[in-house]
């Protein structure tokens, strides 16, 4: 299994030259994650390809499971400039439906790197306090539906939504469903458990 | 990340003495993975405990990854012996619901290890054409949902629940959310995805 942890934290980048080159090694790591699998991507590559010196390169970024994490993190943020808001009348569920088809085509469109940055992010997840993107993509969903104060039922049932989409877009890159079974799985997700923001009487315990 | 896929593919077990073999390497691994984090089990350790000759273990498992989905799978295949079976009168999602609870608080009662078995088979099913052991706890459901000669819907809902049902247990598994709030989150998706069993008129296109 990969490891996050390390003894070493990862730098920040501060001054607008370590910014600059932090966004350079993302872009190089975006450039051969998406052509060879993550396995063979090379950390040494990518700090050549990135002009820069791979002690900077491992300053920034202590393994490439940090690595695809933060570049997921990034296309997270960018995906947020195009971000979905629900159409007038609109409901809810088919405006954060859009939003989770077309960020799921997005991913799919460059499938090695779909999978570098989902398993970076996951393992991330699984090893370490943090929450990854999750909270970054809660507030897309929770733009595109319109939640204004979203009480705390809402937001548990969009971290349900964002997990099973994430077990679909997972299934899809392995290649057990199509893409077009994934969009239509993907709406179906959100139906079902968006239509459990009103409280329903029955079923409430196992 | 790890690897699953090996240029040897793993023997499998046939005479007796074969078999007594490969289930006290499972044994042998259940022990050394529930105390200690699957990164420090070793392959080496495992084999002296099991009794057997590490070229015997590396046989039938060519990596730890190998070792720990063929776990899980032993494991599911002993949880189908106290199957859950609907009470008459019983809804499907509440006999589903309590199948989950059970497996869940099983898996959650060794921690290191329920982590160590559910990234191994996301592993496999990540990076093989291997349903990991999908199917076998997809029959354990049909089996506690009554569901006799179950439809593509039906089992493609079963597919999403089981999907959501992961992603709550790695959430819990990671300290994000209480064994308390992964269950009441399973009683929901149970309600959400299997409500869904009834073909509904609005929102069927996102």
């Amino acid at each position: 299994m990969p490891r996050v942890a390390e003894d070493r934290a990862p730098a920040e980048p501060t001054s607008p030259e370590q910014k600059e080159r932090y966004r350079r090694i993302l872009r190089a790591a975006a450039r051969h994650g998406a052509v060879k699998e993550m396995e063979r991507v090379q950390m040494l590559d990518v700090a050549r390809d990135a002009g820069v010196a791979i002690a900077t390169l491992y300053r920034y970024f202590p393994s490439k499971t940090h690595l695809f994490t933060a570049l997921m993190r990034s296309q997270v943020e960018r995906l947020a400039e195009l971000a979905v808001e629900p159409v007038p009348g609109e409901p809810a569920e088919e405006a954060i439906a859009r939003l989770l088809i077309r960020s799921g085509r997005w991913l799919l469109s460059t499938p090695l790197l779909a999978h570098a940055m989902m398993q970076s992010n996951n393992a991330t997840v699984a090893q370490t306090p943090s929450a990854g993107v999750t909270e970054a993509f809660t507030d897309l969903m929770l733009t595109a539906g319109g939640f204004e104060e979203p009480t705390d039922h809402e937001l548990r049932l969009l971290r349900l939504l964002e997990q099973s989409w994430y077990g679909i877009l997972i299934t899809a890159l392995n290649g057990h469903i199509t893409h077009e079974q994934a969009e239509a799985d993907t709406v179906l997700v959100c139906r079902a458990l968006l239509r459990e923001r009103e409280p329903v009487d029955d079923l409430t315990s196992a």
